[in-house]
């Protein structure tokens, strides 16, 4: 496991949420930081050759100079030393409104490319994904899913509530079962259509009503590749906020080999030694194949296999 | 493990769903199976005593007798003989209109009571959970999210599309973790203060946007009874379409036993031995303390504790 750092311990403040007093305060805070997006993507400050890149924070100062005083906020939770943090998701019309303002403080990027070129670290990596999913959930939920109306925001925008019919809303986290699909010393990687060049990853799929986290990783295994699943264990979990999913990583042992492939879901699939997945993670692979990064939950089933971690 | 039954191995044939014409060939399959839920609560067939029940079976040609024809419904799946499911949620107005109709072929049951009184075998328990999520869902999904238009049901129940913006809705599932906490040879029992009577059950929360599986847990301990956990370990899910959780159960060893409770989360909690516990399980509790029953997910994380596995 890697060192946990201060952000990783972010107190979330989830009964303190819905004290509106406390909330303002901590808003108005001059040691509280803001992060910035402009339609779900992030403001960060990168080095000249954007090999590592930070958050860039603004303060309660800033945003009243900007004039987003009054614009809805999520309050993410404090860290160690106590500092609030909130994120504002803003429109690039709203951006562009201000002189000197938010937009000519780029850049502005899309988190999952900054997340699979691993230039932020893992604390500010995760403390933005909460600010991506929430700003994608309040983008998709401004409006009453049961009577049409408008929700208005509370708990610090962790709760809407439609002025109409009352109906409460919460954010929504979708469960995503990843797996590494094992037959002995061998283990399942494919390339589904979307994966440019030659990326491969495991197999995964959304969870649906009704299931158990076993019963997907089954079913998805059989509809995509067509191989029947023994034992199912679970491994360990990751936020994937894009938008907002949990991605749950198992391992998975086929009793069979025979590949039946689903071309809609899957381009190209094939069994490796821990040998030849090992030249994959290292980036040596002859046919030059290359697997996710080391921020993806692939990265760790693939990693904990070629260990021969059970 | 109990043995699974053929509903267990309920084919979702979601590849087909959006087949329009399969769907509408299964829809008017005489062998073809209809589940009828009047506002969320499910027709069964119970048996004098209500000690064993089944689920009510209705034909395509009773749904045309009931006016329901071109009621929406959603695709369950198949079962291993090949029977197509659907389930339909009709109001009561609806269901009260047609003399002889839906309304009098009681009764209709709230399926958490049927779930919590063990009435129901758990094939067809599942099968039901299935019908009630969806129809939850499509109940509070009828308009759209991002623009507030009304949505069009796609894929057999399973999306839901907006005709005026275009945004697509799927089915909601929230992840919840439950977990057992254990300190060496006891465990921590609680009682929410919406629980009826004596009973006790382990603690359980919502995961939220950024967590992963663990870190819920380690929060949800902490907020609730102020404990600090040590090691987490996967036990196993179970869907609980109340409304539509996918409930991760955890073992959660506590590195202290000092309880600090949150009177809003938890009105009681205590650390028990197995005996004890054993005591609550099979109902002769000296105090009359009971747990949930074998259908929740909690009876298992304390029958595990009980019979000592890890």
């Amino acid at each position: 496991m890697p060192t946990l750092g201060p952000l990783t311990m972010l107190d979330r403040s989830s009964a303190r949420r819905h004290d509106a007093e406390w909330m303002l305060a901590k808003a108005a805070d001059p040691a509280t930081r803001y992060l910035m997006l402009i339609e779900r993507r992030i403001a960060i400050v990168a080095d000249e050759a954007r090999t590592t890149a930070t958050l860039r924070h603004f303060s309660h100062r800033d945003i009243v100079a900007f004039g987003l005083a009054d614009h809805p906020t999520s309050f993410l939770g404090l860290d160690a030393e106590g500092h609030a943090y909130f994120a504002l998701d803003i429109t690039e019309h709203r951006a562009r409104v201000v002189p000197g303002g938010p937009f000519v403080l780029k850049p502005y990027v899309d988190l999952r490319s900054l997340a699979l070129a691993g230039q932020l670290g893992r604390d500010e990596l995760s403390l933005a994904g909460i600010a991506r999913a929430l700003a994608e959930w309040h983008r998709t939920h401004r409006c009453c899913g049961h009577c049409g109306s408008q929700t208005d925001i509370k708990d610090g925008g962790w709760r809407r509530k439609c002025w109409s019919c009352g109906q409460e809303h919460f954010p929504r986290t979708d469960p995503v079962v990843i797996m590494l699909v094992t037959n002995g010393d061998d283990c399942l990687i494919a390339r589904e259509p979307r994966f440019e060049g030659t990326m491969h990853s495991t197999l995964a799929g959304f969870l649906e009503p009704g299931e158990t986290i076993e019963a997907t990783v089954r079913r998805e295994v059989k509809e995509e590749v067509g191989l029947t699943i023994g034992e199912v264990t679970y491994q360990e979990s990751q936020p994937w906020p894009f938008p907002h999913s949990l991605m749950i990583g198992c391992r998975a042992e086929a009793l069979d080999r025979e590949l039946t492939l689903d071309p809609k879901e899957i381009a190209e699939a094939r069994w490796v030694g821990r040998d030849e997945l090992r030249s994959m993670l290292e980036g040596r692979h002859p046919e030059g194949i290359i697997v996710p990064g080391r921020h993806a939950i692939a990265y760790k089933l693939l990693t904990a296999f070629v260990e021969g971690a059970r």
